[in-house]
């Protein structure tokens, strides 16, 4: 924004060395990132402490872009992700990456696992190799991380002897790897998405996501009401979420995601249909990263039939 | 159609001096069937034996309209009407006038009341009177006659002492008139409908009706949805029916008339909504002649928001 | 009622020789109205001139049971039936029979074919024969009856040369039969049921049907609650129809019949969902002639279930 | 379970001094424990690392009960409680309440706000008082600690100079407080239960709150079903959430929370209606400690006129 060349800036939840960091690279080699700059490949990196504090850079414009984690296949949505984008002026997502999660247990060079007396560790990654802890490292303690990258960082640092970390974070800071694809859960997958201000939505390319945020008036059945503005269209929801509004105990938004793209007549109508009655916030159409339901029927036969109604062509 | 200066012809459910005829007057009178001439008001008026004889003419291009009763406060929907309309090429309603229902009993010069032995009447209308006829002819015997008109002719030729009619009847036949506006059920109206080969629908104006008649999947739920397709756009339903197909015992059309037009994007999208699983016969989209619930509000605001979020603007 | 040994007094909708007779006549045969007397078989039949008049009979005590036709394959619901069930104090369907429909056409003895100029037809006779008038009688005049039995009266009396009239009625006047099963629909049935004042309900069949009228609260989706009320419980709807009130243009009565029993929990769910926010009439449950969809599954499962839970025993 | 005199054994995520062993505190004082001892107060406590540990406790037998967060009114549900209810053998949630959420701010003896360097949080917490720190330790580095507990300890032991902890952790340990009741959202609330093996359910208050968790088909409509058996029968859903099920990526349990009891027959009835065509896995009725929406109607009347249409007294 300062560059006469403008160098598109890009936010991720870091430090270096985490998962976040690594969808940033699939994003960079995908080209995802061109529209944010003039499309030459140069980024750079802004890493921040936690989901929401990207995205507040993003809202404060000190960086184009952000990427953030927003749901695992183990721990399903990540609950700050949700509430930074569902809270704070309206930002769009414009795509998406999915990563499969292993861990790395990385050392200091030297020490062997029989002297792995401590083990750092961001607490969701704990969760997920708990098993694998038990029978490997049965003595050591778990001691907590502030992040997976940061895990790695207090075995550079002496503090502990392992780290239950991300390959890319146990190669920056040169240490051993202990072992490799650690997973307690099989084929844990995390999606990751490129956020950005308002923009155009990008085409429509059949495989395509779209994400919505309502607050629902305080009635009887308006959830009911909600839902049934996808189903009654055959559109599939591959995602609801309540949230706390964090206003009042016992008041939610809702997030929903669905197939589609708001350029499918059917999503369109949808969207107009929640619109007449609940608060919707706007969260995206991208492409998809892997099928995930059933695409909506085109309804370019329903329209050309309703204009021969309307000609009186039969 | 086959004048230098076409001369509209239009079927009815006759003989001359039903109140279809008067409907037909009505309809002449208001210049609804100025689209179906050159616009001159000249009109050649076909009796027709009954409501499907009456659309025959039509389907057989013998007549360019034809006008026929299809709902009564007193008796509901006159399923003759009904039937011949779902049945056979489509055609189309354009117009409607209603009227009320008031019988004349009419009589030949000379014959009081005490002297009437035998009252001829349409079944409809004898359902309409019975009490009329307990209280101020307990001792008239009635006789069935083939319409309301034909009652009338009945007193002409001697069939009978007097007659339920209607007032046209009577004074084209030269009888007299016993009594006026009789009508056990207070505020009785009939509709009438302009129907006609399919051709562009007339122009939205506020106050609408519009018309389908479905044939629905034998499925668990599908009244539901296509009950569903109007209720979750706020569409009031005025009118539901089930008819028996003719074909399958216990199979049925469902004919449903709700307020707005075609025009009106929420009921577009209704129609359209119901043809992606039902078959869809439009009757048509036509001013109604007074209020018949709320009509749908416009999404020209929703319409405006969906293209500002699909710009990016927010 | 007067009798020392009570012998059953039936309104049916005559005269003497209708369909309506033969339904009772069937009614008798199968042992049907053996509840209404003493088990004898003897019966004290009641013409009726209306089905209306006979449900007047039974309202006023003057009969212990009515027989009338309730629904057509080809004509559909019959609406004087439907609106004396919804109107006046409630009464009660205990029983129903389906006969096959197909008209005799009688004469005077030594009329032949050729001979006949004028037929006499009740109007929806009439409906369902024009064909073969067309093709074997092209050249006689159809003279409107007040009845099927009515017309061979009209035979009978000299007034026209032959009737579509039904085969019980041509025997008991000793006419001729020009022609037997006369039907333009082939497998045209109707529907017959015996009504009395309200009584316990008939023991559950497992093939039963269950009617009810509904006046609904004018709120827009009033209609789908009604209808999910069935379609969410898996209950299949065989038929609905809306018949105006006769008090206010627009306002309407439902009346609905479902697969199942009042003794179906789910349909006794289904009933007491409609009675929280709508006016229900119960017409009742009786067992159905035939097959008319899907009943309802049991649920004692679903209630065993529910016990377990209760009791903490999983 | 192992002593003459049974002294009920309830496992809490700790470790002593947490929000949980204070929500078990409170649980005590209301005699909520009394139902799994001989009624005598005296309960052993048994610290568990995670909520998720504790429930194996349970589960093993080696606890009569269990003590844990389920949601939040800042951060919403609590994810490793929602899951680990959802998966392993079914347990019973039998008790509710709810703490106000606010924050002690501890240091060891002498240490003022101007000499704290490092100050413990768990991220949790760390997320409710980001702004407080801002305000009031702009120069402290935040260190993450393992519970609000651990943080206290972290405090004693020396490794940090403060710790976001709570009133009862400081107390225990013998620690200054520098602030209290610090908390960004006012209002904050967190709700705890009380965990058991399936016993019978607690009497209906009233006001009782009724939870499960579903699996439902994988066709379209099936979540809309769901819900519509609540609101079909007016019972509100006070909360409604998916996870994944880990199992495949794209499939969730639905946890679901409605105003009612296993014993209001509406909420028997969604529950029958939810069991006919999902998996269901009921986590209890107990009475909620605050009004959360408007209970079921009792539908007693509606149960004695079912009564009354059986018998045929209208």
């Amino acid at each position: 924004m300062r560059n006469l060349v403008h160098v598109p800036r890009i936010a991720y939840f870091g430090p270096s060395g985490t998962f976040t960091e690594m969808a940033l690279d699939r994003f960079e080699s995908l080209g995802a990132l061109d529209v944010l700059g003039d499309g030459s490949s140069d980024v750079e990196r802004i890493s921040a402490a936690s989901p929401p504090a990207a995205l507040q850079l993003l809202r404060d414009r000190k960086v184009d872009g952000a990427v953030v984690p927003i749901e695992s296949s183990v721990e399903g949505s990540v609950p700050p992700t949700m509430d930074a984008l569902a809270l704070g002026p309206r930002l769009q997502i414009v795509s998406e990456v999915e990563l499969d999660i292993a861990f790395t247990v990385v050392t200091r060079e030297g020490i062997t696992r029989d002297r792995v007396r401590t083990i750092g560790a961001y607490p969701v990654a704990a969760a997920q190799v708990r098993r694998w802890i038990e029978d490997h490292l049965p003595d050591a303690e778990v001691v907590t991380a502030a992040s997976n990258a940061g895990a790695a960082e207090d075995v550079a640092s002496g503090k502990v002897d392992a780290a239950v970390s991300t390959a890319l974070a146990g190669e920056r800071l040169g240490l051993s790897v202990l072992a490799d694809k650690v997973a307690d859960f099989e084929g844990a997958r995390t999606r990751f998405v490129l956020i950005t201000q308002p923009r155009p939505v990008p085409k429509r390319t059949g495989v395509d996501r779209t994400s919505v945020v309502l607050q629902l008036p305080n009635e009887p059945g308006s959830l009911v009401r909600a839902i049934t503005e996808f189903s009654t269209r055959g559109i599939d929801l591959s995602r609801i979420e309540s949230r706390p509004t964090r206003r009042e105990y016992g008041t939610y938004f809702f997030h929903l995601d669905c197939v589609g793209h708001i350029d499918d007549a059917l999503v369109a109508e949808a969207l107009q249909g929640l619109h007449r009655f609940a608060q919707v916030r706007f969260l995206g159409s991208w492409p998809a990263v892997s099928e995930h339901g059933v695409p909506p029927v085109s309804d370019d036969d329903d329209a050309r039939w309703l204009d021969r109604l309307r000609r009186g062509e039969d």
